[in-house]
Formats: structure tokens, C-alpha cells, sequence
């Protein structure tokens, strides 16, 4: 499983201010933590800044390259803050991200193909949140097309079926999980299948519990890639574990603490 | 998610010596005690004894049910064990377990049948092990015609993929998952889909993770019964939440710890 760092992000309020003061060594270290713990690729998202988000995200970019060598992928709305962070990456990059609205389309994938970077793809379009798994795969379907027409092969597309907090839309956690199974099929090879983990537990008490627990579930129904907290030890403990029982990681009583 | 509670065996020592001394208390103790912790069913094995094990069984049963109002699960290697047992039950019991092989189900179907018991069925037969899901649903298949034949219907068969240690047969675990997708589809409505949960960490370090790790991965691909400890409070924790997110159980903040 492919993990990838979300702690690089401007909706935490230590990053947020670690953005406006411009402390290098704040983000850097939160880069090298993540990177320690298992994160094979970082997530950089400014947040809600005043002005000049593109600086800031190309900034972003700079110190995270210069703290740890890994892929990085560059999270934002603004399909031009977007631009300005593939701009700056050095190694080829993920775009976080698209929907299946025809919009985001024409604006994200001719990015990812000019600059030969990923891209996270979410099953939504103009009609917003789809309803079951069967709604979910017809986007992915649209989804995949168009990216194969920009010239972007499968295994640069990561489909994500949307996870939702299960204290609020609790029948979507097992639709996004049938999605995981039905996106396998999609084509092959398949396309990656990403979650953004932690909004299944958001505002939610036990978070770390019910991300643990929704982490196996997808693992075990296909899921390939994760945008999670690798700083969570009994997360990680739980994912290495998983991918033992899936015959991915070789056993070894060591790795599970 | 049907939770048979395991710890009533005599291959634990403690067990084994309250069975030695008759000690009612202590085995309606542990009985109580996996009721009240959420099993829906109580496993009963005498382990090796010496002498008359249909008579222990008798006991076990008469003390059990005196403690606690739940169904039992009659677990011996041994015909006239499971007889004895499933005579002294007041309810309708489980039998713990038949294989695929003939000479088996000739002397455990009957038995099914005539005490309206379900039965647990792993998916081994005369050539010993499968080594991966289709050769499991293939016996899987032959059981369910066979039970069908004894009349006995799929609600009260409860097969069993048969799940091996990790840490000696790694890619035994994923072929059990896959088994348990397969076996969903053999009939509809599907027979029951059970493991017994600890075997997949026997011999272990960590086996509380591995155990709560698996079962959440069991259940996000169809498994709806297993045979663990309900006294890991850990692992009970990941079973609710896992039947949140399968939306089995209604979203409840109390319900985490």
C-alpha cells in the first residue's frame, strides 16, 4: 500500500501557522516525521490562505523537497496553485485533485499531462455526491476514459470513491467500499484506489478507531493507496499487519511493534 | 456479525482444570462473563480428557445452560461427543465441525438433522488443505449439496474457509478472504460464512492486533459469523465499528468506549 502524508496541511492550525510565519523548519520536520513513520509520498495543501497561494504552495514545495526525497502531491482547488506546485516539484508529482466534472477535467488533465504527473480522481460530477457504489463506478468509467483520451495511462489515475464521516452519512461507508471492489475492474491493470481516510471518522469521537478499522476493510476489498496520518502508530501498526494478511509485506514479527 | 465465544475449551489450562475438579462456578463464570461481553453464542470443548469425554460434554452443556439463556456450539472431534452434547441442549445447537470428507458428513449430517442443529463446515476434505479460494468454494460446493440432501438448508450450514497462522502460511490468509467473497455466491440467500478467528495469529507476538485486524478485513468481504475471544476488548471494539461501517449496526458515539 502506497501511504501518503496528510499532516502538511493548512486546516491544522500549527501548519497554518507555520505557513504565515514562513518557519521552513516547522514543515520540514513535519516532512521528515511522516516520511520516518512510512509516508512514501506528501500531501501539501496552503489551506485557506489570504493572498498568494501559489507562492505559498510553490514555497511549500521547496522546503518539503529540500527536507525529504520523496514524490509529492500538490493539494489544492485552484487549478492554477496547482500548476504553480507541479512547476516547482523536481520528480514527477500527484494532482490532488479532480472530479468527473467536465470542468475540472479540461482544466486538471492537460496539467497532468504536460507535467507526466498522477492525479486523484473523485467519483463526483456536476450532480454531486453519487448515492450508491453503482453511481460511483459509472463516473469512475467517465472518469477513466477521459483521462486515457489526455493521454494519462491507468497507473498514473487514482480513483477515490468518496468516503464520507460515518456519523453523518453512515450507509456511504459500505458503498464507498463496494465502489473499491468495482473500480478493480475497471480496466486492466486497474487504476490506483485512493481514500482520504480520515474523513470517515471526521467529527467523530475514537477517530483513530474507526480510520483503523475502515483502513483494513478497504484494504482487504482492494485499495491501493491511502492519503492518511502516518504519525498514527496504531494506524500503521494496523496497516502493516493487513498487508502481511494480504501477502504483500513479507511476515515479520518485528514490523508490528 | 454472529459472535461464537471461544474461551470455554479445555485446550486453555485454566479450563482444562475446572473441568478436571467439576468446577460448575468457574465454567458459568466464563460463560457469563462472553455473554456479557457480546457473544450471541457459546462454543463448548472439552479438550483431550482421559475418561468418558460424552459425559464431560453432558456437563459442560447442563452447567453452561444453567448460567446463561444462548444457543451452545457442540465442538468435538469425536460423533458420539457432538451426540451426547446436542442431547442435552435445550435449544437448537451448532454443530462445531464437519469437513468436506464423506466419512464426516455421514456421521455428523444425520445428527444436524435430527436435532435441527446448524452446523460449521470447513472446506478441507480426504485431500487435506486446499491451497487457494477455488479449490475451497469447490468443496464448499460439494458440502452445500450434501447438507441440502440431509435437509438441512443454508441458514443453518456455516462455512468455514479455513484460516491458517500467518506467520506459517502467509498466502493461506488472502486466499481464506477470497474464499469468503466466493462462498457468498454460491446459493442466495448464502449459507453462513464463519472463521475461527485466533488461528490466524496461533504462535504469534502481537496477536490481538493481528486477530482485530483480520476480522475487520473478514467482514468488509462477507463474513457474518466467527468464533473468538468476546473478553478482547480491543477486538470487540473493532467488531462494532466494523458493523457501523457496514451499516449492520446503527452509529452510536457510546458504542466505540
Amino acid at each position: 500500500m502506497y501511504v501518503i502524508g496528510e499532516r502538511i496541511n493548512g486546516m491544522f492550525r500549527s501548519v497554518a501557522r507555520a505557513i504565515r510565519e514562513r518557519n521552513a523548519d516547522a514543515i520540514a520536520d513535519l516532512a521528515r516525521r511522516q516520511v520516518e513513520a512510512g509516508a512514501h509520498v506528501l500531501d501539501l495543501n496552503t489551506g485557506p490562505t489570504g493572498e498568494d497561494p501559489a507562492g505559498i504552495m510553490t514555497w511549500l514545495v521547496s522546503v518539503v523537497q529540500d527536507a525529504v526525497d520523496v514524490p509529492l502531491c500538490i493539494d489544492s482547488p485552484r487549478p492554477a496553485v496547482v500548476a504553480a506546485g507541479l512547476k516547482a516539484c523536481r520528480r514527477p508529482a500527484i494532482i490532488n485533485s479532480t472530479t468527473g466534472a467536465r470542468e475540472k477535467l479540461d482544466a486538471l488533465l492537460p496539467l497532468a499531462a504536460e507535467h507526466g504527473a498522477g492525479i486523484i480522481a473523485l467519483t463526483i460530477d456536476e450532480r454531486g455526491i453519487p448515492r450508491n457504489a453503482e453511481a460511483r463506478a459509472e463516473i469512475a468509467l467517465a472518469i477513466l476514459a477521459a483521462t486515457m483520451e489526455a493521454g494519462i495511462p491507468p497507473e498514473r489515475l487514482y480513483l477515490d470513491p468518496i468516503v464520507l464521516p460515518v456519523n453523518a452519512a453512515q450507509a456511504q461507508c459500505k458503498e464507498a467500499l463496494a465502489a473499491i471492489g468495482a473500480f478493480r475492474h475497471l480496466c486492466d491493470p486497474p487504476p490506483h484506489i485512493i481514500v482520504g481516510l480520515s474523513n470517515v471518522s471526521q467529527g467523530a469521537p475514537n477517530r483513530s478507531l474507526i480510520n483503523r478499522t475502515y483502513l483494513a476493510m478497504c484494504l482487504a476489498v482492494g485499495l491501493d493507496t491511502a492519503i492518511l496520518d502516518p504519525l498514527d502508530e496504531e494506524l500503521m501498526a494496523v496497516l502493516r499487519a493487513a498487508n502481511m494478511l494480504l501477502d504483500k509485506e513479507i511476515y515479520a514479527e518485528g514490523l508490528l511493534g
